[in-house]
């Protein structure tokens, strides 16, 4: 969409110090609903109008869930607080020296900024994967919905046996929560809704490959769970191959370290980046995250903080930073809104200590693993129950809560998803990344 | 999405004659599903992969519904029948000489063949209103509510007075169900929504204008029900105008008969005319019709059928043909199902007599107009708990049903609409009819 020149970002100064945020994901969300109280002016800046709910993009990705289970209006959260100011501009860049951002609407001041971008797809610098598609943001939930749905229309039209294997073949790149996640749903489309839908094609021969360059499934999580959700694959037929790294994708094959698949579709979830801003001094970034001390106070500013996934805060615990999770950004926007409001007071900052709750991935119907703080590990039905709970707890509105559980509860009972519209048909050619 | 070379429309003849049905609308899908037990092969043709139900169409554009409230995929309705084929792709013409449809991806031949292509917006060959927004597909539907949200987005951001204005004002054109149900709608969402979300704005600047070429709304309605409707909307600040064209849509400026308004947002409900296809012979095309006998038999032909809105069936109650409505396509589909039945089984066919159940138009919270067969006219309250019953009971499936429903309750206790989400971004050069 091109800016109209009439357009610019001007908010009126108020007596009150002013905050800028930039994103409305967990963190940027989270802070400026810890700040509601406080004597500042804030502005949160977000290049969409919606906060995403990203643990459950798979569900959107997979015909599940529709994009309103999972995202929720973020002007929406800023209702009823005159101070309270949400501009939906694509941030550009940051300008220190002068305390402004700059977006593709103009500049505007900031007395204190909190850099909370997130992060973003991370491709590896690798040029020869132009065609794989990513899973980072509620478009490409939307847009790999479309492109697995219009496989599989088009191998019922296909005569030709090549085309026919590269449509009904899945490539999933990475083994973390989202390539697991991602696999067992497509799993049980395979297992409950394609034979049905689509009576011409012989889904014995669907194969769904989860590619994992290191030698466990779910690296950040136990042992345990890694092991058993890699189990949980294997049962429900997934190919998974570990140790093995995707050197190039091109005409609908990939080729792996161990070998190539023909495969129409390869799902890019191998991992992400911090989503730094032009602008900072590189001093303060390493390893695409900007450096930031137990106050989530960027490296060399008084006034600049980050929160979140773009933020590398590294403690004794963390010697190589937090990890890049929900869990962490929320705790962290919570606690810099704190920290914040004690500095107005005039009292010393806290620091940040990062509360493990646990973690979890779901792998299918009945299946799940779950980390629990304290060592305890949890798997099959009841850690699926835990799953289903937390996430329907940490959805962002009751509205949410209330759709999302209704298509779960419906999908349990008749094993059906109702979503699996082709509304906008997709073409690689266009990928957003 | 161009079609690759290696697909083709090829489907394996059985011994039982095909019935090639073009369009997955209120028509074709009912004579599908009333053909189920025929002995035949029945072919579905339409180029999405799901039915819509058009009358809620305006409820997704207006924020108050997904898409998988409204839609349900094709290929459940034909699940578990070895003699039924859905194929998704778009029917580009029809050789009747030949007995063939033809399509992008190749051509079928057909013993029967039923056109249930339905309609498409009628611009009535103004050239000059290339950038109002039509309101027929889900896809419109999508477009038109991020058009909406992003044009306050940018009204936020604008400092230029009569941009401002172009944004805030709001023209549908055509007092039909469509136009006075969006009225409705985005009248809602300016009382309610719009003015906790935007404090910046001021929604007294707001207008949305009814414009109507007749001198009266909902002209397929009693008269009791129009006037009805035009209080209602004037009750809820709605400009009506009647008797009005509009003659030209540049540079956000409205001009009509009657003077000219500005606006970036021109909703076009003003009317539909048949979506005749290539290829039948001129002399059975009437006012943009196919024109059938009353056994919706396409004048000329003995194996090819049209029902829906591009059939014109004249009748002595009709003499102009029956109104392009959704219970007279689904009477038809139902009808010639069983016609064809009948047919099979060597008997004479029956002629299609419209049973009328009324009709009826919702124009906001606890207010609607229905007309009951009988002359007996209903509003308000009671008026509006039959639309919404009829709706839900109408919709496609069940979980269509309970994931409106859910919706409806959510949004009539706590004035609130979820789905205020800009996931694509609108550009009304990208507009699609």
């Amino acid at each position: 969409m091109a800016i109209p020149e009439h357009l610019s970002l001007t908010i009126a100064k108020s007596e009150l110090p002013r905050i800028v945020i930039i994103g409305g994901g967990f963190g940027g969300l989270k802070l400026a609903k810890g700040l509601k109280k406080t004597k500042a002016q804030v502005v949160l800046l977000d290049r969409n109008n919606f906060h995403t709910f990203q643990p459950l993009l798979y569900q959107v990705a997979t015909a599940g869930l529709e994009p309103d289970s999972i995202a929720g209006p973020l002007r929406k959260s800023f209702e009823g607080n005159p101070n309270y100011f949400f501009r939906m501009v694509k941030v550009t860049g940051i300008d220190t020296d002068k305390n402004e951002i700059e977006t593709t609407v103009g500049n505007l001041s900031y007395d204190y900024l909190v850099i909370a971008s997130g992060s973003v797809t991370n491709y590896f610098g690798n040029e020869k994967i132009k065609k794989v598609l990513p899973l980072k943001r509620l478009v490409h939930a939307l847009d790999l919905r479309s492109h697995i749905l219009q496989n599989f229309e088009q191998a019922v039209l296909t005569k030709d046996e090549k085309k026919l294997e590269q449509m009904m073949n899945i490539v999933v790149v990475g083994g973390g929560p989202t390539g697991v996640e991602v696999c067992g749903a497509l799993s049980e489309l395979k297992k409950h809704i394609l034979p049905r839908d689509y009576p011409d094609l012989d889904f014995s021969k669907m194969n769904i490959h989860l590619i994992e360059g290191t030698d466990r499934l779910l690296n950040g999580m136990s042992e345990a769970s890694g092991q058993n959700s890699l189990r949980y694959m294997e049962k429900l037929g997934i190919n998974v191959q570990l140790n093995t790294m995707v050197e190039e994708y091109e005409d609908d094959v990939v080729k792996l370290s161990s070998g190539s698949i023909e495969s129409a579709t390869v799902v890019w979830s191998a991992g992400v980046r911090g989503n730094v801003l032009s602008g900072i001094n590189s001093t303060s970034v390493e390893r695409s995250r900007l450096v930031v001390d137990e106050f989530n106070r960027v490296k060399g500013f008084d006034n600049v903080f980050a929160v979140g996934d773009v933020a590398l805060m590294k403690s004794e615990e963390f010697p190589n930073g937090h990890p890049m999770l929900a869990p962490v950004a929320m705790q962290q926007g919570s606690h810099l809104s704190k920290n914040i409001k004690r500095h107005f007071q005039g009292k010393k900052m806290m620091p940040f200590k990062y509360f493990d709750k646990g973690s979890m991935a779901t792998v299918g119907r009945n299946k799940a693993v779950v980390d629990m703080p304290g060592g305890v590990h949890v798997k099959g039905l009841l850690a699926w129950v835990i799953w289903m709970f937390i996430h329907i707890l940490y959805l962002i509105g009751f509205r949410n809560k209330l759709i999302a559980l209704n298509n779960w509860v419906w999908s349990y009972l008749t094993y059906d998803k109702g979503t699996r519209l082709i509304i906008r048909t997709f073409s690689r050619k266009n990928r957003k990344d």
